[in-house]
């Protein structure tokens, strides 16, 4: 593990009078609040996220996005990364992907008894490092705590809001003969970051996994060429591979790579 | 367990090449489009719910409630419901707090393998009867699978969009002395109908518990009674009594029962 490369750690963790999260912390008591008192609120808090309520409070108007996505990684941190900010990363691209720019996100954790608040913590900077990066807010959470072998550490569901760019149309009917296809990174460095992680591969170089928000890349792409773009994918199960599976499949067009 | 009273089963499970969830129904890949084809998005389709995109499109305008619950119980039937049911009330319910009507909501699974492919249909009728009577849409979704052992046969999370009813103004700030506390249900019966499952107890009378959805109940309040509604707030976890332990936590008051 090399945790040092996935965030800065500018933010030491609060003087706890626990070390690893229990069942309790999940019970919606007192652990509970104690828990997301602890640093949590203060760590990704802004004008939205009501510390006493179900739900927040937005103004919304006009045409937006609404994505959700899981994460079950593991290993949770690696190289280039952790959970948090994969979870983050994740949906802010995939309403990037609707043409949508990223406003707002809701974070729900599943966390294993056990998890050590150290690791938690180092979690929660990733997802703020993310979040403001990407220039979304966090403005509603749970928590929830599972037995010791009825989970994987931790599991982050991110659901996301984004208000649809003036110039987009992002449908894939608007997938045309002709169109060119641009491949913005490099093929397969995060699946071989995990994998090799997992499996404790070595290669002669090291491989770091590129989990980062793509929504400016995005906007930029849409302020200057619109309606042009037709159709955007964030790779990721499956990778660049499935994508242009799901491309051919929808479009019923052979893909030809290029240069040839 | 007593599935039978958790929905009408009038859809049956369609015919299919697999009996239980694998790995392979996660991968993003082959399995989990036929898994995804093979019904869910038959039964749960809606003109929002876009099969080949990365998020659903919504027309959005106005002050709107975002809210999120990640659903970890054990067992995921119980007498009166299932774990399918309970998601989609659960946050149907915390939108209703906030004083929305809910509008849409997305659905995140994260499955053990090994779950049977009846049980997934099962846990699918109970969120479609759940939405319908709740009126809410399901209108993007997001499928994991994890290896045995280390989930819980099935976790999902369901994040809601409401809109902010007219006449709404719920906030603990509001609360004052003399307001009067209003219980709409029974106390205690989710709780006990659960512990009693799994803890395997026997009472003299059966004990079922009460998922479902209040959010017509309190439209209908705040339709009626406007601002004179100063709060709302579900009873989940910790129940009643950890709902009274905060309201007079957050108004400094103390709670008197009636009658005396």
């Amino acid at each position: 593990m090399n945790k040092k490369l996935s965030v800065k750690l500018n933010c030491p963790l609060p003087k706890l009078d626990f070390d690893v999260i229990t069942m309790g912390h999940g019970s919606g008591g007192l652990l509970t609040h104690r828990l997301l008192e602890s640093g949590v609120f203060d760590l990704l808090k802004n004008e939205h996220l009501d510390q006493q309520h179900d739900g927040a409070y937005l103004e919304l108007n006009g045409k937006h996005a609404f994505s959700t996505d899981s994460f079950v990684i593991s290993p949770i941190f690696f190289r280039g990364g952790n959970i948090g900010e994969l979870a983050v990363n994740g949906t802010v691209n995939d309403l990037a992907m609707c043409g949508a720019i990223p406003k707002f996100l809701s974070l729900s954790f599943i966390i294993e008894e056990g998890l050590r608040m150290e690791d938690f913590w180092e979690i929660l900077l990733g997802i703020k490092t993310a979040s403001e990066k990407a220039g979304v807010k966090i403005v509603t959470g749970d928590t929830k705590v599972v037995e010791r072998g009825k989970g994987d550490q931790i599991f982050i569901n991110t659901t996301g809001i984004g208000l649809i760019h003036s110039k987009a149309n992002i449908h894939y009917s608007r997938i045309k003969p002709g169109d060119k296809i641009i491949v913005s990174g490099k093929v397969a460095t995060h699946g071989i970051a995990i994998m090799s992680q997992r499996n404790g591969l070595e290669f002669e170089t090291t491989i770091e996994s590129d989990t980062t928000n793509l929504n400016h890349l995005v906007k930029k792409i849409l302020d200057e060429h619109g309606d042009q773009i037709h159709f955007l994918r964030d790779p990721t199960r499956g990778g660049v591979a499935t994508v242009m599976n799901e491309l051919a499949g929808f479009a019923k067009l052979g893909i030809r790579p290029y240069p040839e």
